[in-house]
């Protein structure tokens, strides 16, 4: 097993990665019950843990962790909710609501966030507004939460205008990531994840895009000491910028690469149709194009995006949106600012950046010059 | 005007009190705008303002308020509410989010909490959960949320199951507390809020336990000399615990007296039957009566709980429940713990505690011993 810890202060937490995690009660234990209280001089009460998951993940791992927790005299609380990014509403967020409620867990239950990315936004956004905060631990079954967004605090929920518009800051008190979780993860839902790893490098590490170069084909092809490379560095690059920005005021923006024309291009298709990842994937190749419109790249850096993204599988260029719709789409996007969309672009392979000086002409031009697949 | 600090390190902020305040544009304009950003360079946008009311308070209050910001070069999105705290719940908190959202406002958005205390909950939790947390200004327009609600960052709505069961801590940039408001409140509102003025006294300062008992006619002539020192007192009391408990660990939790048995009385006859002030005047009186059955206090401080809580026009016993539900309904509180209910009881006059050893019989003795109005 591998930690790395996320430095945030009093809210710093570790982030324990390694096979066969979630088959040890040790993994959980410590991160379980009851936070420090004056008030409660009868804490004596047995540990309560909330394992939040889909009907998916259910069938692989809820009742061998259930009985896991069990057996070390845990009370435990399943809730199974309906599997798929369409589910991330209101709707959703007050089943977890209702269901600790019924259970009558009280401001000590531990929320267990077992799934994607998907569930843990849901769960952490449930442990951030339930009862004004409970403690959640995280537990990524996908690629894409292993890497990306179990790490960093960032929960909340989609609304028809716009996808993570209602949310929190909350920060889990340790992620779980298991790699053997991915054995059951589907081909396409690896290669989305990938897009988050290739983003790790592109933004902050050029040797560590070296490494995906050569390895592409072995971490698709589930390589263990590929993988287990892949998630470390990732989410060690990720850790070390949230670590800078825990409420995205500045560098944390650059963690956004791709992300703003993604988000056009889920919220043109409906959540759902194109994976995150793949959104994200589409979105670098056309930001990367847009960075060298702007003048700060060169033509080969560009490609050498482009051919990563494509190693791994995912698309590089978007699906047919009308132009003025996509540009409308992404100013709607949380990342604009009054009004002004902010673009997160590349200085170099290695180094992103934040501009909001992009011409609405130049995007007109990255879109024109990217063929919709 | 006088000023109150609340000292949260970071979130500390200040309480202004005094005659006029809305009316004068400097009041708010120091705690509107952008927060520190490294990551906007276009940062020259000019301030939005969402005012969030209710339809009561509009007629009052919103235009006016509306046309000084606007005078200021502020853009202003007016979100009126329906008035109750039967409309604390997810539809409305949805209502201000879609409202938010239709208006374009971006995370550099400062809500404004016109209002009474159920304004102030629902406004401050869309500020603490759009877009992941935006700044806040409470303008608390009743005697309620002047002394209690709009200070200490608890934010946050009702569910089936009980009340403020959904929330975050989310502290505001400032509260401004206009004296003026309290001219148009209703007798029945400003007795209400005398609950939580004499709580302040009772858990932690005889000496203005004994201003209260001398002054409550004056208090409810509207004195404005009366006034002003009570609100000021309970606010630097109220205050003081929520800087050395901002989370509600340990101390913060003496708040809460009168507010266990409150909970339950405002649970069983529906919320907004008895106001929230009137259940915790009860509620108080029961702690108080329970509080001598635990040996803490004698028959004359619970004479004089009761007395001072009469004279604020308040009541001193709960309507008729059957005592099996009260306690029921009681452990559904969230300052329940494991099931076990937590009573905040008076080890004297201008002291209280937190007692998690209470045995049900005694509370069903005080039940029975009060009869019920």
């Amino acid at each position: 097993m591998q930690t790395v810890r996320v430095e945030l202060g009093d809210r710093a937490y570790p982030i324990l990665i390694g096979r066969g995690l979630i088959s040890k009660a040790e993994s959980f234990l410590p991160y379980l019950g009851t936070p420090s209280s004056q008030s409660s001089p009868s804490s004596h009460a047995s540990k309560v843990a909330a394992i939040v998951t889909n009907t998916t993940v259910a069938g692989w791992y809820l009742k061998p962790l259930s009985a896991l927790l069990e057996a070390s005299g845990v009370r435990v609380v399943e809730i199974i909710l309906p599997d798929g990014e369409e589910h991330k509403h209101w709707q959703t967020l007050n089943r977890i609501h209702d269901a600790l409620l019924e259970a009558r867990c009280d401001r000590k239950v531990t929320l267990i966030a077992l799934g994607g990315g998907v569930i843990g936004d849901l769960a952490g956004f449930a442990a951030a507004t339930y009862q004004r905060g409970v403690p959640f631990i995280q537990v990524p079954t996908t690629l894409l939460a292993q890497v990306d967004s179990s790490v960093g605090g960032k929960t909340g929920i989609n609304h028809a205008l716009g996808k993570n518009m209602i949310g929190a800051f909350h920060q889990p008190r340790a992620v779980i990531a298991d790699l053997a979780t991915l054995d059951t993860l589907p081909e396409r839902e690896l290669k989305a994840g990938m897009a988050e790893v290739v983003k790790h490098g592109f933004i902050r590490d050029e040797a560590y895009v070296g490494f995906l170069e050569k390895n592409m084909s072995r971490l698709l092809a589930h390589d263990a000491d590929a993988l287990a490379h892949a998630i470390r560095r990732s989410v060690e690059i990720k850790a070390e910028i949230v670590a800078v920005d825990e409420r995205e005021q500045g560098l944390r923006a650059v963690l956004n690469f791709g992300h703003t024309f993604g988000h056009g291009i889920e919220a043109a298709m409906g959540y759902g149709v194109w994976l995150h990842g793949e959104a994200v994937a589409a979105g670098m190749a056309l930001a990367a194009d847009l960075s060298q419109r702007m003048g700060l790249i060169d033509s080969a850096a560009v490609e050498r995006v482009r051919a990563l993204i494509a190693a791994a599988g995912l698309p590089v260029a978007p699906p047919r949106i009308e132009p003025a719709r996509f540009i409308d789409l992404m100013t709607h996007d949380k990342k604009s600012s009054g009004g002004k969309v902010h673009y997160i672009l590349l200085d170099a392979i290695g180094r992103a950046g934040v501009r909001g000086d992009v011409p609405d002409s130049l995007v007109l031009q990255t879109l024109a010059a990217s063929p919709p697949v």
